[in-house]
């Protein structure tokens, strides 16, 4: 695919992927997830909807990578050292994130549970990789002993990202970031009675 | 609107809706959400179309509301008095029926992200008064001294079926009522390392 581009002096292919990736995740963030057809892309990027074709089986499949791509440089994991910090500022960042990109999101949730296709790909292009940047950071967190060797770390990353996600897309209420910081204290010492927690 | 149809020996308006409410989820849970339109639901339930358009705005407001009535009996929230035994009962049973109202739930959530309308009866019918079964028992918890009077229960909530949802929803894997227990238990107790666990 790549080399046919070269041989024709275009930009190279990462290059125009990148940029078609680009252009799709802006129309996504405004116009929301219909808004991405590979004619309108296309037109965006000022490339050829036949390479969008090349690279992408649906238009679902570029929105989902579109998204990942957007949200990449938002949502980085720092690893500063002290777990409850990082948690604390990515999570935070998330919670702008999802209520910034608002409607999108839900919209493109939303539709990934009525079209099989697009739960694929934002399953493979979005959730789980972003999972797994998740599980690395508190994998790390555990190798330095700030987490216990028994925790699961899957059902962690579960209690805290499902826990915004519950509030958007199953409860409809307001998410504000005031409630990151206690989210992640309950997550990491739990609720149980002061008399059965530490003293120390 | 009932009087009328006492007026002509019908049966009690509150015996009509039950059944608009028991064929509406019949109909949801063997077909899908685009199987509830008032049509279908009247034919189904043996009752008049103007009937239901009396009572329901819309066919996804009648939806939500036998979501609400099916599930109900399902998802009871248990009170032996001990919470973390509840949490577990209700948890299953609500994994159990995640797993197999399957699609139906996924649908449905789904297609609220795409519909104000749907979104609003989906939040007031359903996610919000379950929300407030859950946040009695752990509000009676507390009260016997089981949670941390600091507790954010509308967190507990988030972490726990939010938790739940999350695998269903955003990462679209597997839910096993394996999970279950550990759930609870991070919970309630948290992941911190062993050394910061309470001795006794």
């Amino acid at each position: 695919m790549t080399t046919t581009k070269r041989g024709r002096g275009r930009r190279p292919a990462d290059e125009v992927r990148a940029g078609v990736l680009e252009a799709a995740g802006r129309l996504l963030l405004s116009e929301g997830v219909q808004a991405i057809t590979f004619d309108r892309v296309a037109k965006e990027a000022g490339s050829s909807k036949m390479t969008l074709y090349k690279w992408w089986p649906t238009p679902g499949a570029l929105a989902a990578e579109a998204y990942f791509a957007s949200s990449q440089p938002v949502l980085e994991f720092p690893d500063t050292g002290d777990l409850r910090a990082d948690l604390i500022t990515q999570l935070r960042s998330f919670v702008h994130w999802l209520t910034g990109a608002g409607r999108t999101v839900s919209e493109l949730i939303g539709a990934a549970q009525l079209d099989d296709e697009l739960a694929r790909a934002w399953k493979e292009s979005y959730a789980v990789p972003r999972r797994e940047f998740a599980r690395v950071r508190l994998a790390a967190a555990r190798e330095q002993g700030q987490l216990a060797e028994d925790a699961d770390l899957h059902i962690i990353i579960d209690q805290l990202w499902g826990a915004c996600y519950h509030r958007v897309l199953v409860l409809k209420v307001p998410l504000e970031d005031s409630i990151v910081e206690r989210l992640v204290d309950q997550t990491l010492h739990g609720v149980a009675p002061v008399s059965r927690r530490p003293s120390g």
